[in-house]
């Protein structure tokens, strides 16, 4: 099983490993990072580089599409070559999956026409301009094209692809390896849960902002 | 406020980046990723190279040290160079971290001598020969050591640590952030939690079973 990861400059480090270590693990998997060329591609805050196994032009089908958010999801969703190769892999892919603004780089593929989809809660709103139908939900399955809601839900995300993809006892498997047993400090991982002044700082934070427009 | 990130030759990504997701969004956070020399290091799996920004011998100290776990842990915690600088750095940081197995890496280094722990469920036992309490706790705070559970536990161990570093808002801001809402499909990720034909079938499997002893 095929999985490819994109990655591209200043893409949201835990929105791609969060779902490669929980895919990696299925039966068969291999993961390969993609990005525009062969070399290292740096995180948003540019601490972190990893580096693409394969260029674009090398990658003409997987199983499985990973499409990460960050802060360089504003060129990513404006870059022909990013986009048409995302829209070749969907072409023949068994599932296509985002994280995070990634949804808004799939939507602006095209791949979201008429569907529902999430996406960073900060940027959530900017889907409806490629007639895509926001929601807050977590985690959205429309037919083979899944979505993820902000960075760290990658992870939810993967284990339930995990589930469809290979049965229960694997995903279960999966996230006992990881040890998948959340235990967050607060009850503040959403807008709707989260104290106002919190959801305003972060609002006028820089981090989210150029995606949320 | 600097934050050094060991990596070593097959180290769990999610264990290194799970922290770093969280941690470099504290203010004034600088993070370096660290290895024994400057270069590409590899995951786990083999399929993930980051990039190690700087060698041990020139990073001399962090305010906080995060030592992830994964396979090649097995090699870091008898390797005498990465044992010397994980002391050196404790010696003057304000805390010291792991994830996962990396808890075998510190306690090899002498650092939880006399104190409690955790580590990933399956290699939990192994803390005593190095005259550790095993605890099956998410996040155990000793002193300025910290240690988390499996790999995913870093980013509430992060979370946590973030909260005492720089107070509840700034922790809830950076949870909102990554949008840590978690809802994982089944409530298996701690060996408690997990039916037991699901344990045994992870004991049985390689992934982990070096670590485990």
């Amino acid at each position: 099983m095929d999985i490819a990861i994109l990655v591209y400059d200043r893409f949201e480090a835990l929105d791609a490993v969060g779902p490669f270590d929980v895919l990696r693990n299925l039966p068969g998997a291999k993961v390969t990072f993609v990005a525009k060329e062969v070399g290292p591609v740096k995180n948003s805050s540019g601490a972190l580089t990893v580096l693409a196994e394969k260029a674009m032009r090398d990658v003409t089908s997987a199983d499985i599409l990973v499409v990460p958010g960050g802060f360089g999801q504003e060129q990513a969703m404006v870059d022909e070559e990013t986009l048409a190769w995302v829209r070749a892999i969907d072409a023949t892919s068994t599932w296509t999956t985002s994280v995070c603004t990634g949804s808004l780089i799939l939507a602006a593929a095209g791949l979201l026409d008429g569907k529902k989809a999430t996406c960073h809660w900060a940027a959530l709103e900017r889907l409806r301009q490629f007639n895509v139908e926001p929601t807050l939900e977590r985690v959205v399955f429309q037919g083979k094209v899944v979505t993820a809601a902000g960075v760290s839900s990658g992870i939810d995300m993967a284990l339930r692809l995990a589930q469809e993809i290979a049965g229960d006892d694997v995903a279960m498997a999966i996230q006992l390896g990881i040890e998948y047993d959340p235990q967050p400090p607060f009850d503040v991982g959403s807008p709707a849960k989260a104290p106002a002044h919190i959801v305003d700082m972060l609002r006028g934070l820089t981090r989210h902002t150029a995606a949320s427009g």
